[in-house]
């Protein structure tokens, strides 16, 4: 047995055991039970080392942030996490860096209750590609084609800490020690909206992540709509951390235009708005009304109150 | 828009539409329609440059191999092709590579009717996985572990051809000019046995495909089925080209442990091997009894004829 079969086993060998998973791993595919009359939904991301992250970045982050990215696209969608593969390519077998990166990969698949149900090993320049799969009930998927002119815009928690979170690693931002635990933590291990996302699923007229950043984010949605948006500055969410951290407009940059914040950002028609307190309250996440949705098809108009507000938009790159 | 997500859309926007995809590229995720009594299957194949395939390889054969190697597994499985995902890594964006590669891949999409529903596009090097999904009836799906003492083992096709394409590639071995379209052919084209997998649900009580080489690869079911075999090597089945090619010493080292055949290695229980030359033929793919299943645990035994058959087994490397 080779060195990359032992470590396929390694994989293998552990982590949630699903009653709708028929065949997991040690087959030509893996068999999985989808239920009848769901939807299955199916996201996919890559992570490249000197791209998305340091080679000298944690293991156990990594593999933690693997599942979480792709697990929060599956919240975005409305579904149910159900099964993780994994394509791991490794330039050698480092045995300590493997059994830290399966930890925090099943460690996080456990929390959100997902079979590791297969994938490939092979050699190359260290690269982490997973695919996960959930479900949700019949044509209940949320998406990002369905905001209306009108629909009040919503996100979760706060913006701008992983990316500030990313600055400090990188040595371009302090941060004071009382807040460097948070921020750390923000960028290194996100949190997935699994919960919430479902919540939504009767709520939202559109849905999707923050991976990249507020402001070129919300373009998907207007663009697969056809709407415009008006978003108040003032009342993006912003982490106690972030403002004792960063003057006023590094902060905006930050929460704008910073990513991996994994974030959910929805739109809620105003005949649902009222009940959308008493229905998310149970699910401990803060949800910040931001702006609403214009009839002006692909327009992002920012305000700060009721003044205009002038920026610059850069797009997101992990490394600059 | 960057040069990347221009890829993207390249790959999105042609390629099959099925009409059980609810929604494909441009969301979070994907979602997709399982059949209500079916079962999803699910495979992942990573090629990386340098490992299983050259820098200078035609970019067209390899967006068609892709797609037949993942494919070939969903055959192995019983499963009828549905969905491709694609996490696509470049160095640098090379539109004629791009494009010949997109090209090989939509074709042999096409010709198994599959649609891609998405993925991921990253900077770092070259890298290609897929991840095929396919559809079978809840519970039909063939596996590696049915195979009962007494049962008859078949593969499809010839053995080694692919495996000569290689080392003709590499300039290890010579073929004459008449044989050299058809050994490359094998090599850089292989064919999936989707129908015939298909057409094997209710017959075979075991099955894989041929990746790595027979000698290794009927291992794996072996262990799953906690069986031996024996097989006698004077019925591999081998082409005309390669028997022309290559001394019977090497024609055997090809067969056995040369891989890429994606040919089906399967096995049929005596009751129902009666049925199977008629129930085979419409498909065109020759069919060949090469042995059976033993009781003695792990144990594969080779025979030539009556006399015992003394064979080296080197493990399928692409690159040695």
């Amino acid at each position: 047995m080779g060195e990359f079969e032992l470590i396929s086993r390694h994989f293998a060998a552990c982590g949630v055991k699903r009653s709708d998973t028929a065949i997991g791993v040690g087959d030509d595919g893996a068999v999985l039970q989808v239920r009848d009359g769901y939807d299955l939904v199916v996201t996919t991301d890559t992570m490249v080392v000197g791209t998305h992250f340091f080679p000298d970045d944690n293991p156990r982050a990594l593999g933690h942030k693997l599942v979480a990215v792709n697990v929060s696209d599956l919240a975005a969608m409305g579904a149910e996490p159900a099964w993780l593969s994994l394509a791991l390519t490794l330039p050698a077998v480092d045995e300590p860096w493997v059994a830290a990166f399966a930890a925090g990969l099943h460690e996080t698949a456990e929390y959100y209750n997902c079979q590791l149900i297969g994938g490939d090993t092979t050699r190359g320049p260290l690269s982490l590609t997973m695919i996960a799969k959930g479900i949700v009930p019949r044509g209940k998927a949320l998406t990002r084609s369905g905001a209306k002119v009108g629909d009040y815009i919503y996100v979760t928690g706060t913006l701008g800490d992983a990316a500030l979170g990313l600055k400090l690693c990188q040595g371009l931002h302090e941060v004071s020690k009382k807040h460097q635990t948070h921020i750390l933590q923000r960028f290194h291990y996100p949190s997935a909206r699994v919960a919430l996302g479902q919540a939504l699923r009767n709520i939202a007229s559109s849905a999707m992540d923050l991976s990249d950043g507020l402001y070129g984010d919300i373009q998907h949605i207007l663009k697969r709509s056809a709407v415009g948006a008006s978003i108040d500055v003032a009342r993006l969410p912003l982490s106690q951390a972030l403002k004792d951290s960063c003057d006023n407009a590094t902060a905006m940059q930050l929460a704008l235009s910073g990513g991996e914040d994994y974030e959910l950002l929805f739109t809620v028609p105003e005949a649902r708005r009222g009940s959308l307190d008493v229905l998310l309250s149970p699910y401990g996440v803060p949800v910040s009304c931001i702006g609403r949705i214009t009839g002006v098809a692909g327009k992002l108009e920012l305000k700060q109150g009721e003044q205009l507000f002038n920026y610059q938009h850069r797009g997101f790159s992990h490394f600059v």
